[in-house]
């Protein structure tokens, strides 16, 4: 079925799924969305600390995108919300414009998100997709990892009870010894105890829970729910010694009801906000892009589902746009969540919009129980999940593998750390495009010669091959283009200077998938050189689609020498000749 | 010999060169420089002209820095001086920070030859020649037409006689109207009385110089002379009937004598013009150092000798800052005096510096004759000299070759003639980036099944091929690195998606050069996923660099697949398991 020349399925992927919807997939969606909806309600909370929004804001941001994602989302499994990095980015996005706990902060907040869904929902109209790629490993991997301990360390006020503004690392550590004669101790007991229960959860609870005859499923869901169990404590615990009377920061008055649907009002400063906003909201868009593609194309994997990286990011751009007339802030498809889903065996998207109801009846019902919820019980749930983003073996790991991702991976470490997160992502993604057209601009070019008695030719320098005095063989590792083009001339020019007899040079082209416009310049210019010395230029295993091109060019029709099928034939007949 | 570790003869050629002078060397550099310098005078005071600064300015350019690169130059016939295209730049960029005629425009043009000598050095030493790669050819063909239609453009109010303000082709259209009333007629009939001529020349002196029994090299050499021609002819003229009496622009008192060395004054507005003039400096630099390489190069290559992109640059850095230190402006390896310095069989960078030696004596002696030489004539000179810069078939070429290098050379020629030459440059280099991004992104990726009765794996799409249900070969046609990978990713899960029997993914390796960090964890992605869905991946043809890499990894140990020397080999074993 096609609606003005699309198949609104293609958009709309729950058209398709909900048609073949049947009630065993509404049973294991609906344990899925209640075991997830139980973790995000901590979750939630916790990244709206970390965000610096009001914490309902946190819960409406886990709401109204769920559902539009499920519209149009291409993963069954996918669990859009606030998550670790995108929350942090909110957080030095934000600080740069407004004051937090003013009315403009949570308003940034709201246009950060309406910016990013609008950037999302323009780059998955033209199907920009692609331009998430430019993001490499390492430089993500030096971000998110120099973002985890950003994270830990914005927390470290809640856990101390102290106030500390600085944003990046160097100004935490300046600020830190100032504040240490202030620690809260009843704030700082609280945080530390909550830390090494989820840590000791984290690591001990799921084989203690096998030992004593959990199944393997039912322990890792056991061990996951213990933020809830540690929510649960900390507010029995501020509630039964009034903490919050002893000065302990608590959630405090979280007003009940679910959020309106609200345009922002527009006033003189708003341009000026979005202005200010529109370059943090592309970065935010596209970490978030990455995060989300990545957790949902691995989660699709193991069950030989597939997802579509521009659909995902119409979906997303939904959900922003969602979450920004909600109330909330930028989403994504968050790691932890997504695989807490999958786990508890969620089916379709469905999953996603009983969640949302779920966190709907916490928001009706829940939220006066929140009230004495320690704010350092959240801090100590973030910094322990944010332990899984830092992974230092990743620069032993491509130091050992390859010194120019080392670089592009601890520059960008350092900078995110340093001068923050909008500094060290632009920074890295620069290194990495610097390093990629340093690496393809001086390609591998070998001179090369007969494996004595086959039709192979192997690089002189590597093999005892034969090599006739008046042929020059020469093999270039790369597609020709612009930036390698010079580097093939000057190696042939330094051969054929280098060796007087030579009078045919053959330029084995296997490796050659492309030849730009500046080559096919080059590649005049060598043979135009060549001829004036006397030498005539020739080309073998030329491939279809290159041939293609070089026959809409002028270089075949007055090349001195001719294309070979094989280097093997051009050796045999030009030695004879 | 070393010093300090470096070979003296590296960085001065000189060194090596002049040891094994001859006296036939003298003779025929004599000669050739005695032939460039009759042709440097004309063209020194038109890019003068062209530049706006003083005619003498264009002598002294022409002095300092040819003796410089003699010292550090790895070509033996390139001849440095002022330029057309990176004299209009310098024009473009002095006319923003000064205003033309006054003091602090020729001490402009001055600090721009020293940061530009300056940067070219800094660049040569740190060895970064390549940067110059990445100007595409389209880039560059774009470039330098819309220079060539602006220069001539810029060309129009000498001929005219008419003060014209416009830099960009649209200001001058403009402009043009409006002075047209108040054409100059004797300007005007001396410009265009020197541009037919100097046309005819160019085109027909030749044919029937070597129609009346000259020589094809003597005729050549005379056809070019026509300038000077020019010269004396329009001189004659206006001093027999005094022109500059009746209103025509002359190029009036040149100052007698050598240039000073001397460093520029540095005042309170120094710094900002150092602070504005930079990034005109480092562009500058860049299209002088490719003009002046692609020049070197042709030359070189005709004689089978060789030149050094990075003692080039330190060349040029020398000779740029002799320039700013002797009152001149930026320089680089001009195209037209190099030829006629080669064609008149210079031998040795001597004939540069003879050049300088005879540009002096001009300077000395011949400047009192200069004061009645029309302006027009200068203009018309330059307007003959840009037209073969201009190169409308690039346009039709690189459309029929390759859209991507059309979109490139457009933009630049376009932007260039529209906006300037300091907009029209940094786009085309973004966008021939980003093409390259957009396309390495994409690579050719292809499912192979056997030619049957043989053991070559082709495209499935292609070639009628043999295919084995349980087996599934995939080839990419590119290096692995972070910007494709994903598109691995992709293409792998939806094979696999769609053809439920596959048991074994074969990665045929034959066209991957390399794999990077980001590949490398791509790859043990889709190795996991595969593995979570019962599916092996196994790799085929690996090269010898890349499995070195592989090798210093961790996926080859864990991998479920096996690695194979070639795909027969691979399909063979695992279609019998």
């Amino acid at each position: 079925m096609r609606f003005l020349g699309v198949q609104p399925e293609r958009w709309f992927p729950i058209l398709s799924w909900s048609r073949h919807y049947r009630s065993e997939h509404l049973a294991a969606d609906g344990l899925a969305a209640a075991i997830v909806t139980l973790m995000l309600i901590p979750q939630s909370l916790a990244y709206a600390l970390l965000a610096g929004v009001p914490p309902q804001a946190g819960l409406y941001a886990s709401m109204a995108p769920l559902v539009l994602y499920a519209l149009m989302g291409s993963s069954n499994t996918l669990a859009v919300g606030p998550a670790a990095v995108t929350s942090l980015m909110t957080a030095a996005a934000i600080g740069a414009v407004a004051t937090q706990g003013s009315a403009s902060y949570a308003q940034a907040a709201v246009w950060l998100a309406l910016l990013s869904g609008v950037f999302m929902l323009l780059m998955g109209a033209v199907r920009l997709g692609f331009v998430a790629n430019f993001l490499s490993h390492p430089v993500i991997s030096g971000f998110v990892s120099a973002s985890g301990l950003l994270i830990a360390a914005s927390q470290l006020k809640h856990v101390l009870g102290v106030p500390l503004r600085g944003s990046t690392l160097w100004e935490i550590t300046l600020e830190l010894p100032q504040h240490l004669g202030h620690v809260h101790a009843p704030t700082l007991m609280m945080g530390l105890g909550m830390l090494v229960f989820l840590l000791w959860a984290r690591r001990r609870v799921k084989p203690m829970l096998q030992h004593f005859g959990l199944s393997a499923r039912a322990a890792d869901m056991a061990a996951k729910s213990a933020p809830v169990l540690a929510l649960v404590l900390s507010m029995a615990l501020s509630w039964v010694f009034d903490l919050a009377a002893q000065g302990m920061k608590v959630v405090g008055h979280v007003p009940s009801g679910l959020p309106l649907v609200a345009w922002p009002s527009w006033d003189a400063s708003s341009s000026a906000m979005v202005r200010d906003l529109w370059l943090p909201a592309v970065l935010i868009s596209l970490v978030g892009f990455v995060e989300s593609v990545s957790v949902g194309q691995s989660l699709a994997a193991r069950r030989r589902e597939r997802i579509d990286p521009d659909a995902e990011l119409r979906a997303l751009g939904l959900s922003n746009l969602g979450a920004g007339l909600t109330g909330g802030f930028p989403v994504t498809g968050g790691f932890s969540r997504s695989v807490v889903n999958f786990d508890a065996g969620a089916r379709t998207p469905a999953a996603g919009i009983l969640t949302a109801v779920g966190l709907a009846l916490a928001a009706l019902y829940l939220t006066p129980a929140l009230y004495h919820l320690p704010q350092a019980t959240l801090a100590a749930t973030i910094m322990v999940a944010v332990l899984t983003l830092v992974d230092f073996s990743a620069f032993a790991r491509t130091w050992n593998y390859a010194r120019a991702d080392f670089a592009a991976l601890t520059l960008t470490f350092v900078l995110t750390l340093a001068m923050g997160v909008e500094v060290g992502l632009p920074a890295g993604v620069l290194l990495s495009l610097l390093t990629l057209l340093y690496r393809t601009s001086r390609p591998h070019i070998a001179t090369v010669g007969q494996v004595p008695g086959t039709e192979h030719y192997r690089n002189v320098q590597r093999h005892a091959v034969q090599t006739h005095p008046q042929l020059l063989g020469v093999r270039v590792d790369e597609s020709l283009y612009f930036a390698n083009t010079r580097v093939l001339e000057d190696y042939i020019a330094t051969q054929v200077a280098a060796h007087p007899s030579v009078r045919h040079v053959i330029l084995q082209c296997t490796a050659v998938n492309d030849i730009d416009a500046s080559a096919l310049e080059s590649l005049e210019s060598i043979h135009a050189r060549l001829a004036a010395s006397g030498v005539q230029l020739h080309l073998s295993e030329v491939k279809g689609p290159v041939m293609d091109r070089l026959n809409r060019s002028q270089l075949l029709q007055h090349l001195s020498g001719q294309v070979f099928l094989s280097h093997h034939q051009a050796v045999t007949f030009l030695s004879r000749v």
